[in-house]
């Protein structure tokens, strides 16, 4: 018996959002997915979630939201993340951060799955170990079931693909966010555990990561602030789906999805 | 009439130099390969290169080395370097830096083919702005040759994927190394330049970037000084192969390599 | 014959401006000053400058600002820098960036002083080499002058340290910024150029670097977004007077200046 | 009554040792010293310390030897460290790293001082939160005392001075390590804290922050890699006293203290 979950990489304001909603029915039907598991860090003009932006998401067929380095950029986020138990936060952010790191979320049918967000430190914020914070969460959450989840959300290579080696064979997927690019690397590890670096982003992809690409190069020539707007054109939708074997957690097969708005 | 480009992700010390001495030769029969560019920055037991090991790689099939921030790990180079004409490292050092930046080679059958390299500069070295370097580069160039190879060395996606909208109709193929993960976003970009945002590298898959993962991993937990020592289980090639119309320059395809060592 | 100049570090907000008026007649009485240059990157509520406080910091007797990486937090400065002549940025951003980077200046006695603002790179943003651009500069403005203040607006004391050296004896005072603590060392170093690492801020010391420490404290703690309001309590006055020979440019003295408003 | 306590800044390689040799008998003369604690971060060579160092300072009249980044530089330390209990490393490194971050020392009279060793995150590796890290030792410390001094190892003044004003009232001395410049804020905070942003190094002062000046200007025209070696010309001891009313543990003054061997 498998279950099959679809992760979906950061979405990246309106052009992502319509695309999750256009591509999601199709994807959950094509691969029978029993769970949705979608960055949202970028679904609010690029830059972290509202109210709205997280319930059009929830509503359109997600059902855990993860997150990363953005997740307070629109700051009234703060005081109301609590209210979405459906909503994490990298969990490794200090004690006493509004929201929660994990979660144990039912399948329509009924099946646990654990969720985990990380985020990692190398060229980020100054949080706590991630690998750390896992082993704690992992063995808590093993405690309701072996399918499990992780979202690293980090810049450099080297740390997410640790991450991956380091929780082989504790958790059934760790996918990786925040370059917006998707990697040819998915894999299943020897220990059992589902691997890709970078899951990529839902979004423009006529685009740098998401951004309107003329913007994007003006602020590398001039080093001046620039404000930086959404992309519309090319949307896409980037993740991966990942069967894993419900009685022992371990994954079975995992697939990258990479599919555009026609 | 078209030229078929191989570029070859960083090639990690000796399981790298051998999984390329087995697997070029295929390569360059299956895809009719006119030109071979391999980053060669991690070479030498995984930092840097040293007369031998660039001899080791242009002997087996190599036409021209580029680099990255790694090129002088092994200090000797330095006084090197410049009699290795085939040899590039990153353009956009100071003036005055040994080694030159770019250069037009030739195929076999006497094409010309330029190749330039280039650092990015988020997260990374203090170094002369990559994209102002490039035009320079390419003018130049491209009074030779329409056919231009580049290798943006770089760690952020943002600076990568904004160099190849910036090129994009100037050169035939942009093509990212430095974070040893392949990209699956190879593309032809609206003005006619092939791109990728990784290359990925060339060494073993059973690791983390090409060093034993046990090291990496110790790294992250401890904080300590740890030596890493490169990885041999399970070696991959991985790059990319560029068709390009001579007249012209443009990219008429491009496809991702990604070969395993049997 | 000798000229005094007094340079007073980043003036933080209005109580930075205050501070500045208040003291500013009674140092240039005390030290007989010809020439008052100040850094004013931080003039308009702790982040950036905006035409009213150039103006009110113009008015209150500085000839020069100089600024830094704060320089367009106030976007609309960007259009407007131009229209001060007396206002500098750092040189070493791109070309084809508003305002410039250095100039001549005459004291009330007619005589010129040149003025070059320069901004590192180690932790900052990607500029091009300050100490080369620092090069070009300082041979022009030695065809009008060999009296020379250079603000070094750098966050590593390395390369503050190393750019007075490589400047000493060619012009008369290299003084750091940006860090908004004042260093104890003052020095006239063996080629007759005058030195501080850092000249100190100029606004309220009980505070984290002019902002209010209560709001610092809560971001280390919790990394979360806090906006950053500038501190009133006990403000003073920080900068450097140094006396230099007109004829050679040489230093003849260097006196540390740290007032507080009564 | 009171206890006077000595903190001598980074010492730096050979001159470092010699010049603390020279200078500490007659400042313990001068200054009554109870107690003297030195960062020894640069002692062996410029990079980490040796057992041969760690005596020789100790040797010397230290009391008790903080360190910072550099302290594993010198690989043997890991394994030798737990043998030097008067050798503290910074306390927020992951749990399981040699040696201890905080320790209880004896006076000569037999009087208690608790020594706490923190390192900042800003532009530093990724370390536990040093604000909460500091948090549980004090507590713990002031069990047995309430004189206790914290050596802040840090690049960005913002960690440091947020951390004088996070622990005022709850410690005797805050003083700041690593940027190898002595500050000129020496001050005693509101709620009876002493406080200095840094130290100072103890070393060649004709130099570029320990090292020979013409390396490092190389380094930063260059790029390229070079090797650093110690200064020896025109050597310092930089710290500060700070006496200390022992039975609340309030500083009641702090004084500079920057001697040159004569
Ligand atoms: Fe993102
Ligand atoms: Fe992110
Ligand atoms: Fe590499
Ligand atoms: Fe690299
Ligand atoms: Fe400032
Ligand atoms: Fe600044
Ligand atoms: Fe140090
Ligand atoms: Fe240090």
């Amino acid at each position: 018996m498998v279950l099959n979950l679809l992760f979906v990489g950061d979405v990246v304001g309106r052009p992502g959002r319509r695309a999750l909603q256009r591509l999601l029915p199709r994807l959950i039907d094509r691969h029978q997915v029993d769970l949705v598991v979608a960055n949202g860090e970028n679904a609010a003009a690029g830059f972290g979630l509202t109210r709205d932006t997280m319930n059009e998401l929830l509503d359109a067929g997600v059902d855990v939201l993860t997150t990363g380095n953005h997740v307070w950029d629109k700051r009234e986020i703060c005081g109301q993340i609590d209210d979405f138990p459906r909503v994490l936060r990298p969990l490794n952010y200090p004690d006493g951060t509004p929201g929660r790191g994990s979660g144990v979320f039912q399948t329509s049918a009924g099946y646990k799955v654990g969720v985990l967000n990380l985020e990692g430190r190398i060229f980020m914020s100054a949080l706590d170990c991630p690998f750390r914070a896992a082993d704690a969460a992992i063995a808590e959450l093993r405690r309701e079931t072996p399918v499990i989840l992780v979202d690293i959300h980090a810049e450099a290579t080297s740390e997410k693909v640790a991450m991956g080696h380091y929780l082989d064979g504790r958790v059934s997927l760790v996918v990786g966010t925040h370059t917006h690019v998707p990697t040819a690397d998915a894999m299943i590890l020897p220990g059992g555990t589902a691997y890709q670096t970078d899951a990529g982003m839902t979004g423009s992809r006529d685009s740098v990561i998401g951004v309107r690409k003329e913007l994007v190069i003006e602020k590398f020539l001039t080093q001046m602030p620039v404000r930086f707007d959404v992309a519309k054109k090319d949307p896409w939708l980037c993740g991966v789906v990942c069967r894993v074997e419900m009685a022992t957690g371990r994954a079975v097969a995992i697939e990258q999805v990479m599919e555009r708005v026609d």
